[in-house]
């Protein structure tokens, strides 16, 4: 697996690029798109004055604007990394500025629910290519970006029946660009893959840390301080930005709470070999889910250093 | 916060030090005592021939026996780091070794069963300070270890009322050597903190990776190509050893089974939440979950890394 983006494209994908929401994704994306030289002009769209002017500091975009219909205006492509909840807003307002011909994407967690919100306001001859790169830090806002974000990350596209095959090929080639690897299926397929791969473990892990801040018989500095027990891995991901958490469980509602309910049974399960002290039961647990973590470190989807590599002398005697 | 050991200590902690299971712990042990000079003889002791030949082709101890009585004879302290279910045991059959004045302690995650296990062997004039440090990776066997394992983690101990100051002070100032800050508190209450900082995560963790495996609709391949969406975390402490945490749940089941209950209660909420679509319920809860992020962040307890540092050049433009 590559380590570093390769050298920039000789031509660019696309010739304007604009680029709706500015936070981790959002500006991960002009920055790579930059460095890459996947697109020539890159609009930044952002609601927010405050994100606006943090993205004219960086000077990660070569346009900035809080106007989405004069944002799009002329863009080959527009891509949408905003919260899922407002990616029909989104669409609605810039749809009068859409040239023919273009093609708009997102970044959405969900995409049933996308392709439901942002449909009705596609314009004739305009290309909707649905997109989610699953790649991702717990930070929030343009400063958190950088643009190795999406290198060795899959992106998953769910296009419609039909979709033009040019426009396709044109996001698949973007990712690409941007070190990613890319894959298809359908948008309901997508939401139960993501359901066990991120939306679960997402909402388990804002489960137990909220858990752990309500007991009484433990103080809130016993928790922080012993940590390091495993406890601490999870409040990274319980770290991570309650808008567009609140909107992926809102919007993946029927995967979400089918994969909950398999994961309580199976909890339930655990529980009660534990209240009758069935050691066998734990142990041929404990022993089968040590081969997924090796298949997810040879495919070069975590790193193989003990503790994530928190701790960079773990390999060596001092 | 160091991020090393200082220098060596001049005068040993201990003359003769006996280290029973040379795991990840053990081995570690043994390494950070020749390392800090924290004893001036190291005796390796495991019932594994594979294990021993390991200790001994490694050089991290001055004598290697899988005779323990034989072993912890002359030593000054023993500390024994075995699965929690089996600490009686070798309680039981070091105990015609151990000479007057003698110190035992122990590393075990759970402390109200060490402790009764323990105690009926312990010779008169033998001194038990039972001790947890809270620190590890989700590695095993020997070769895991490393000297810097437990610099900047807390270590707990439960000594029992009336226990020998001095003995007390001597496993204080072992662990403070090899770099950890010590805490004392009641076997029970530690059984409860740590049944929420480490018990009941890594129950989770085991427990969502199960049911990720068993899915139908959901390949492997995929759970394993699209685990960066949050997954993969969980699969790392769900790679820890099974013996070890088998041993965990069964001899600290009243404090995960409550813990367990509150978690279940918590998570009945926020699926109700869900599926009635209570986006502020779900808002409110993923905010209040990041306070306790930032404090493990600035206690030192973990890395302010995005994805734990995972990306190093997440901080770079390139």
């Amino acid at each position: 697996m590559p380590d570093r983006l390769g050298p920039p494209l000789v031509t660019p994908v696309f010739d304007r690029l604009a680029l709706v929401g500015l936070g981790l994704i959002g500006s991960s994306l002009a920055r790579v798109a930059r460095s890459k030289h996947l697109a020539r002009h890159i609009v930044a769209i952002d609601a927010s004055e405050t994100v606006r002017n943090r993205v004219t500091e960086l000077g990660i975009a070569d346009a900035v604007t809080g106007n989405v219909a004069e944002g799009v205006a002329n863009a080959d492509a527009v891509i949408l990394c905003v919260p899922v909840g407002v990616c029909g807003v989104v669409a609605e307002a810039m749809r009068s500025g859409l040239k023919p011909g273009a093609i708009i994407s997102d970044v959405g967690s969900v995409k049933g629910s996308i392709v439901a919100q942002v449909t009705p306001f596609v314009p004739d001859g305009v290309h909707f290519v649905p997109a989610h790169p699953v790649a991702g830090t717990e930070q929030s806002g343009p400063d958190a970006g950088f643009p190795t974000l999406f290198l060795n990350r899959w992106c998953i596209l769910t296009p419609p029946e039909g979709q033009n095959a040019e426009a396709i090929a044109a996001i698949r080639a973007f990712w690409e660009g941007a070190g990613s690897m890319v894959e298809e299926m359908s948008p309901a397929h997508h939401d139960l893959v993501l359901a066990i791969t991120s939306h679960l473990p997402h909402l388990i892990a804002y489960n137990i840390v909220g858990t752990a801040a309500d007991l009484e018989a433990v103080t809130q500095s016993e928790v922080i301080k012993f940590s390091a027990g495993g406890f601490r891995d999870f409040t990274r991901i319980a770290a991570s930005d309650p808008t567009m958490w609140r909107d992926v469980f809102l919007n993946n509602k029927d995967a979400v709470l089918e994969m909950l309910g398999r994961f309580t049974e199976d909890l339930s399960s655990l529980q009660r070999a534990i209240r009758y002290g069935d050691g066998e039961a734990l142990f041929n647990h404990f022993t089968r889910t040590r081969a997924i973590r090796r298949s997810i470190i040879e495919t070069g989807q975590d790193s193989a250093a003990p503790d994530f590599g928190r701790q960079p002398k773990a390999n060596s005697d001092q």
